[in-house]
């Protein structure tokens, strides 16, 4: 981490410990530097989890000194602290592993011993005089890691996911965008990868959006589950340790801080080790992840080509496509959003892992569940803006080679039905696929309907009734 | 199948094809059982789907009879066979394999057969006289296989849904009951399977309810997905082949008939080929057996022993647990259940993998999407019966047990921190561990608190300050 | 199960329960009849692992009697009973779900009752006179639920296995014949499904051939791992209650009886609760799967069409496509290969998470393992006979349409490169692309080479360089 | 990345870009930081992958210098560009994300361009001057990205899977070291988490050595699969491009650089876009990483209490283990591989997502499919140095209590099979559970057998026959 040139001695239940003299952390937090070298992936990537530490160890702090727990001047400087914290500048200050065993300890420690090393020298204390403002004592008073991780997750996801959403909001608008442009080019619908009958491409991008939109709800309905928080529960959902009246009161305070209508979970003992809402959440974004990987497979197979392809669509292009093929390009960008679906969906697995292996009063996996989550969720919304920027908005239609294909399709013959019926239709769509006769000149040869009606049933315009915001 | 001794011949676009003299199933019916040796697992074995797309049969000819498209001596009797069919008496007429190719076509032309050969008996003519009445012509009039399957399985899965939540309630209150009946064994919670804090066995049964009950509201809500239908989209979503007005008019007749609020999907083209509504209500599912899984750990964990574990509670003895060793019992129950669970996650993958898989106009991987939803749906619903009945409801506790672990432990030197720190705390704890010796004398050999204040913060119901209904 | 109006009672730990009279099962079995009614899926569907049960008690029977255990009538009786089973004829006899709790103990039981009551009848006695024929004393004397159990399952995975394997050849094969059938079928080869350099489709076909290929090895070197089994392990490894040289002796009369090469696994309190070599088995099918699913993703792509899509080969039709659109063929047996990979993956998890959750001594969770990979196999084994006879044994080349593509195509240009550069290469490619012109008039223009140079570089057989098998 | 404040212009398929002056990379390398900022993980935090990219790149030159493609002065210096890369003083020059579009494209142009400029620098020449050495027509001739990139990343995962198979050894005799210090220690086993029989916590831990040994045969086999590579492929393996013979003499020069037996894959058409052996080397670690974690939750539960748990094991304690509760140490090594065990799951399932959506000649996802991988590896590496150091070579076995269970359990009744038959050793386990009394006193009491035999029979030392490595 740090060269610990200088250093000041902490020291805990194991005893003492070198810690580098300018850190604002202790001892705790130098251990679990020392116990987690994992995953590279520290908690300072993740500004918006440092941000609801601080946002809860201010409302803890504030619920503390109204039910006279802690005195007037420390609890100032502890909310000071707090609201350095949140500027961002202590942010290096949170270098362990994301992922680390204790439940979440470490990281409860980390939140601890920054703030109340930053209390003491705003006290005119130096760092480590613990005996002025304790990690323990005073800036965890009335809790525990197990009512402080996850309440501050649940905050940080919460404010993660308005971000997520807005992005969403963002790539929907511009597939909308698009399926307004492309309201005239008719082309072939394909069902089973097999021509179907005749649909417009300004359905096909409004339909990308529409499917999206519903997300929107989705992510949010259960982000809302993240407002129920356990602060209070202490340990195991007794409240052992808290006054009365502290976990409602603290939920308010919370609400009043970070403008989350935050509410106090109704069983403590049942929301400490419940991973429900995790679960959920992730299983929201898979959705989401699922939805977006079909819509970039089909932005591939309709850009295919150029001569050997569907090549319906073009699709902006971002780099040269081959190290030996000179002149291809390739659909990149939706290349690699599918692929962090694939990441989404694998560490929704995790999750799930995580969250099954809950015992008794606590689900001790958290801190993998919840790297998993915000690693999906900062892959998401990159992936949506590289979508939208350097693919969806740049999204051009070949017209012409979309009504072509219309014009040479068995599908249509599908319109014939309500006038010739299911057998008769049957057959002509079998003698045009062995001939290589067009339907229309087969209808007229085998005198089942007059050329005039032919005209107007197979005008596909006809055969266009969508059944959506387009429908007149 | 059937012994085929005597048959009659029909034909389709492939060709003539024997069908059981006696079946009311058809041509494309015999296609699929011929051509999908699969799973084994057929679709009468989910006789809830089967009326379903009698539901669904029922509301397209009453739509299709409104707008004046079915003679009305033709549209009483299709009714009527719709009537014969949800009465299950003809449920061994579909007998083919759950997981097929063809989207679901198969599914529906089954319906169409056995629905038009039932009419075509009503209206006194022979099975296979589809002049008079056809399965495409008639049966499945302004419709496609791309509407009428996911909107059956939706209905179908709302139906079914209703019956898991039934159970699901059904086991919430055993707990519940398990919560009040222990609510004075003192025992010792358990965070990281160390000892942590006191805690009441009623509070930990009372949290299985607890958060077993949060699932009925997320099952029930993602259920309502399903109550947005796309019949009238046909092939694609555009409708084609159905008439003005047809969509918004089947939708109503269908929540006449089904009793369930269905609406038409506001953008057809997009609800055709969405898995979206399976997807996230498969999750919930997905949640709920995470929670029972968690659960059903807990209670093997509990009733470990009956000398060499925890053996806090007893679950009623099912049978005898050893091939070998005398005496054994084992939590056979919770185990199976355990399995259920894993095997509800596996489902979910399927669907998951299933969902990715649609492609452009249509998700042809319905098939085994919805087999894995309703399979899941089944086996659940019997855990949830066979854990209850089985074992839940028999449990007893072990008062003295745990009332001896709660008085030997060290962490309810946890409730002393307010009078004496986490500093001097944390050294009674570590002496404590080191002799042997018990909190209790320790604080007294010390001097840290008189007796009489000992005795009054350590008194186990004083440490129980639950924030939940029990609370006073 | 059955109706039960005659019955004997039996007992057991428990006490007294009705068994039906003429039921080979007895009262442990009766129990587990009552107790999971999870799946419907029962013992009886897997007659390969009803005989490995009946081999097991065999070996064992045989191991007990040469180191004097057993005397010789009531010996050779029970060889008798365990053939019978074997013959098939007992199969009814296994009716328990195959997810159950007690960690296979009533699968044990079901055969020492099934063959207790055989041996009785043989012997002269009736049913459940255990006193001559004891289920736990004789059938299972020496053994232990937690040996025999995995190590049916072992025997019986290794016979599945070659089953599977042979269905593996044939479709291999299959495909190899396409392979040579098309190698004169010039194609355009397609990498992110853009147009890239020509290839032939023999190659293509060959290639899912030797893909396949090395699955056979695959699948047998890790279905080897069966042949470590752990009987005499008894109840925890220990091999308490075996007599001295059981577990050896048991293992080589159990190679003679099989003709399988099994031997006793090193280390027997390690080999109990492992479950590596189901997982590692179920990754092999689950990396076929995953192969089979790409090929058939290829195939419903490459026989897209007929006039929007690629068509560039034709699958046999196997019924009509759709209830709607006339003369629509679909790839439905692809489609249904398709939906099984995603079963075998799903079930792969469920594996996954019963392996993951074995406790101390034992693995609980073996039957549901056991249960999803016998299904996977089963599953896989009738996909590979549906794929192979009515979808690849069928399929044809649209040989006109490949040539067209490749003469139309840019991606010959690469062939360029090492003649005029990758520069000037993709200079010719970007202007085909923008003005419709072909490369080699193209080339020709821009007089960067001779026309009959060009003829020679660009004829696409000189572009085919295939280094497999057909490379001359 | 950098302050560009002086850059220079290189142009590609899609016009002029700035690239950094002093930068090594070139213009599709920058391309793809602009293209590509999706998970902040870049190439040169896997030095291994640049290091085998540049044995590729070294392999081909020789290759093509020794066909007479370059010329030796040009060839000897790419050499030695080759060696500076390899030498780590270049890591900083890939800086791409490893999750990227273009089926690694980008990797192999970042590759082509840092050689080439370095070569240039060697040549005299400025960055850029790629008319004196081109990153496509010299670096990367005989060469595309689709035969390059994936052989790259086998030759990584070849070495990187020799750092596992070490650490995993290392942990191996760490659990074995303990067996030999715990042969003493006798103990309840456990089957059901219900008390079985005895055994030795000797037998316990040298069982996670055996089983953990298992998997290093399965690890390198599997790895063994790497050394098939498509050098020779270009585009879809057909060799467009590729000079005769280059093949095998490319996969024979890459064996003499690497070390590594290196082969040609037999069919490059096949090996092109084939992800199997990924697909089951990610499984072999999933099965690794399976049996981790259930030995991680046997550690956790062993060591469970101090005083209301197993408490059979004493975890060296790493951190105080809770911000509330004094004195608590908590398991959380063991935790912190658990969690990194769901990592691995979870990455295996975005493994298998992306090893089924190749299509056609090429695989595209092959980017995620191989962050996925890699970061598999270093998170076990991390997690079984971690779980050595820091965990198992420090723990100790509570001997009294151990035997103290062994003592008091029923389990032992199942010694007395032999003497009294399973009847009666049922009845007397029943009646010590009902009444308390201990099993020795009951028989005696039951005058079932003398006081000698039963001593010697229930000597528990007796009931070990262990079946391993220390059975006499």
């Amino acid at each position: 981490m740090r060269k610990m040139e200088q250093y000041r001695i902490e020291s805990d239940l194991l005893g003492e410990l070198e810690v580098p003299a300018n850190a604002y952390y202790g001892v705790q937090t130098q251990r679990a530097i020392n116990n987690f070298n994992i995953s590279g992936q520290r908690l300072f990537s993740y500004p918006e989890f440092i941000n609801a530490l601080a946002y809860i160890k201010k409302g803890a702090a504030k619920t503390n000194y109204e039910l006279g727990l802690l005195e007037e001047n420390l609890y100032q400087n502890i909310i000071k602290a707090c609201d350095k914290v949140i500027s961002g500048k202590y942010n290096q200050e949170f270098p362990i592993d994301m992922i680390q065993g204790g439940a979440g300890t470490s990281v409860n420690m980390n939140a601890n011993e920054v703030i109340a090393n930053i209390t003491l020298e705003l006290l005119g204390h130096q760092k480590g005089e613990y005996q002025y403002c304790s990690p323990n004592d005073h800036i965890n008073l009335s809790q525990s890691t197990n009512d402080v991780y996850p309440s501050a997750i649940k905050i940080a996801l919460y404010n993660m996911n308005k971000v997520l959403v807005e992005k969403l909001k963002l790539i929907i608008e511009a597939f909308r965008q698009k399926g307004i442009a492309f309201q005239d080019v008719i082309k072939m619908g394909r069902t089973q990868l097999q021509d179907a009958v005749p649909m417009t491409m300004g359905q096909e991008f409004e339909a990308f959006a529409a499917t999206l939109e519903e997300d929107i709800e989705k992510l949010n309905n259960n982000a809302l589950l993240f407002v129920e928080v356990n602060m209070g529960a202490t340990a195991i959902g007794t409240g052992l340790n808290a006054p009365k009246g502290y976990a409602k009161r603290c939920a308010e305070n919370l609400a009043e801080i970070t403008g989350i209508p935050i509410v106090s979970a109704p069983d403590l003992v049942e929301a400490t080790p419940d991973t429900g809402a995790y679960v959920i959440y992730s299983s929201a974004m898979k959705r989401m992840a699922v939805k977006l990987s079909k819509i970039c497979n089909d932005l591939r197979l309709l850009s295919s080509g150029p001569r050997a392809g569907l090549y319906e669509i073009n699709l902006p292009p971002m780099q040269p496509g081959s190290s030996i093929m000179p002149g291809k390009v390739n659909p990149v960008i939706p290349e690699v959003v599918n692929q962090v679906c694939y990441k989404v969906i694998g560490n929704d697995l995790t999750v799930t892992f995580a969250a099954e292996a809950g015992q008794l009063q606590l689900n001790v996996m958290e801190p993998v569940l919840c790297h998993a989550i915000m690693e999906n969720i900062h892959f998401l919304c990159n992936a949506l803006d590289t979508l939208r920027e350097k693919c969806v908005s740049g999204i051009t239609a070949n017209k012409e080679v979309c009504l072509n294909m219309v014009k040479h399709s068995i599908g249509i013959v599908t319109a014939l039905n309500p006038y010739i019926g299911y057998k008769n239709s049957t057959k002509i769509a079998k003698e045009a696929l062995e001939t290589g006769k067009s339907v229309y000149n087969l209808v007229i040869e085998h005198q089942l309907l007059s050329q005039e009606k032919l005209d107007e049933i197979l005008d596909p315009k006809n055969m266009l009734n969508p059944h959506n915001k387009f429908t007149v």
